[in-house]
């Protein structure tokens, strides 16, 4: 396939967006830090290390249970420096607003925005609107941008990850990717499903100040799930993954709902997760470090990275199959986040 | 007037901006650096002094004489950066696509932001795309987000600006605003109009670096136009500002086209000039280093800040009187960047 227009895919986080950000903004943007493709790139120069990320929101519907667009722009990013190890320290904010959109509307999202910030205690510090006339936007698109310091001898990143590193997952999973796609398609579950925007940049800064040195890679699974996520590590890394389905967190309602939806919790995106890469001598201290962590109560590990075809991850089932699973193709449901 | 819904006039870069800001955005986002309404905000910490700005850019069309919505984001989060004295040394780019939108389209935009990231040695280094259905954008929203170093001792803000300070412009106005006025009313006026996109950065480095202390503010007058920019300026000072609309650089086909569509050009977009404050003892100095640079070769002088109500600004007729400049209050023309 070779299409000569945008597909909703190239916004899926799967391979067709790879192969727009290969054979398009790679191809003309070239530069080394934009090539590493991580969650935020760090630049060194006399300022000190200093990550930036940014991204933008444009999840439908803009309010949902366990969060709306507003708090998910300011965690999502700070997740996104946390993941290459950095403190953010403050973030940008602009704003496409639809004509028509209203205030009281605006205003929730905004008091969602402060409250995050404040309890994250990441300021935002500069800002931008726009608005654009009914029906070339669609209510509220958030743009959020942040930087953040990383300290001189920190360096987390994808090809980081080792042969017999353990893989630790911070929650369970699917959580934010099930409810919004619930709340879509109009099916009430009784209120058990919730997003699980948060942000993990707190619980980050202590596995990095107790275990430096031992922190590998860290990636916060968000569109394509956990499936995607991982399979971009091990790709980087020249690796394979082996999981453990039975060891990998999930909310009864969660799992529930994903069996009569017929949809696969690995794909499924998360919003307040992150998977943390350490070497397997780490991995337990990792972990108790996590679970004393409010975000990563029910963290758990869940497999290990191992020699053999780079990019392949295997899941091994419960009745002791083995699956594989492939990286996210197209569009399970457009606007997750 | 009370409004309950987003209204294009807030996305205007006037009043109703000014409103939507000081009555919603700094009541719950409040402090002290967001607070300076600049730019690009500041922050000062163990990293140094560094910048932080965005910009979401909507314009429409997309592609116009003189440039593309792709240029004007690097050129724009590039000056913005530039307005507060900084170096700016790296851009973020995130893409909202619509759905449909033509990879030859967007491989248009990509070309010219690779082009215009070279020519300006600013590298994209951290990005994100997302895609929305169509018809709920508009082909192609582009945030830039940038990062500057300012360097000690640099404190360019609008309250800077003293009694008696010369304000000089560093070219024509109104270039781009009537560009894209004259390109959506579907008027010819045989290629006479382009757009000014450009960046200023290294114009205004030039002019930190050889006078030192002199620089007191500056202002890219995008949205709003001059007239907008020097009344914030104004407000922000405690000052007036006396203009000399004979001094005031006006290319000839854009006075044209203005006085054909009953348009005023101090209140037009521009997208590649600025305007400098300076001490009046280092005006003529100043003055000709901008018109040594190709950003700044029309530069003129064309006005003092003065004593007298805060936040007046007034302009000299050729024929002896005076009218009072008010900030833009509505929208004049949605999506001009």
């Amino acid at each position: 396939m070779n299409p000569k227009t945008i597909l909703l895919d190239h916004g899926s986080g799967g391979t067709a967006s790879q192969d727009l950000i290969s054979d398009l903004f790679l191809k003309y943007l070239d530069n080394p830090v934009l090539n590493s493709l991580e969650d935020a790139a760090i630049i060194d120069n006399h300022a000190g290390k200093l990550a930036i990320s940014t991204d933008s929101y444009v999840v439908d519907p803009i309010f949902f249970p366990g969060g709306d667009i507003g708090c998910l722009a300011v965690n999502g990013t700070i997740n996104d420096l946390a993941m290459r190890g950095a403190k953010p320290i403050a973030l940008s904010l602009a704003l496409i607003l639809e004509e028509g959109l209203l205030l009281s509307d605006l205003e929730r999202v905004i008091t969602s925005i402060a409250k995050t910030s404040s309890n994250t205690c990441v300021p935002i510090v500069t800002g931008d609107t726009k608005v654009v006339p009914k029906g070339k936007g669609d209510k509220i698109f958030i743009n959020t941008s942040g930087i953040g310091i990383v300290d001189h001898g920190v360096n987390v990143c994808a090809k980081a990850a080792k042969d017999g590193d353990s893989i630790i997952l911070s929650g369970s999973m699917a959580d934010h990717g099930i409810t919004i796609m619930t709340q879509r398609a109009g099916l009430s579950l009784a209120g058990q499903l919730a997003s699980d925007s948060m942000a993990l940049h707190q619980m980050v800064q202590q596995l990095l100040a107790q275990l430096p040195g031992s922190i590998h890679t860290m990636r916060d699974p968000t569109r394509g799930g956990v499936a995607t996520s991982l399979s971009e590590i091990a790709g980087a890394a020249g690796l394979s993954i082996e999981l453990e389905e039975q060891a990998i967190p999930i909310r009864p309602p969660v799992g529930a709902a994903c069996e009569i939806l017929g949809l696969d919790p690995l794909y499924l995106a998360n919003e307040g997760k992150c998977l943390v890469i350490t070497s397997s001598e780490a991995a337990q201290q990792a972990l108790r470090i996590m679970r004393s962590c409010p975000e990563g109560r029910e963290a758990a590990i869940i497999g290990h990275m191992s020699k053999g075809k780079a990019g392949r991850v295997t899941v091994k089932t419960p009745v002791g199959g083995t699956r594989i699973v492939t990286p996210l193709q197209g569009e399970p449901l457009p606007r997750i986040c």
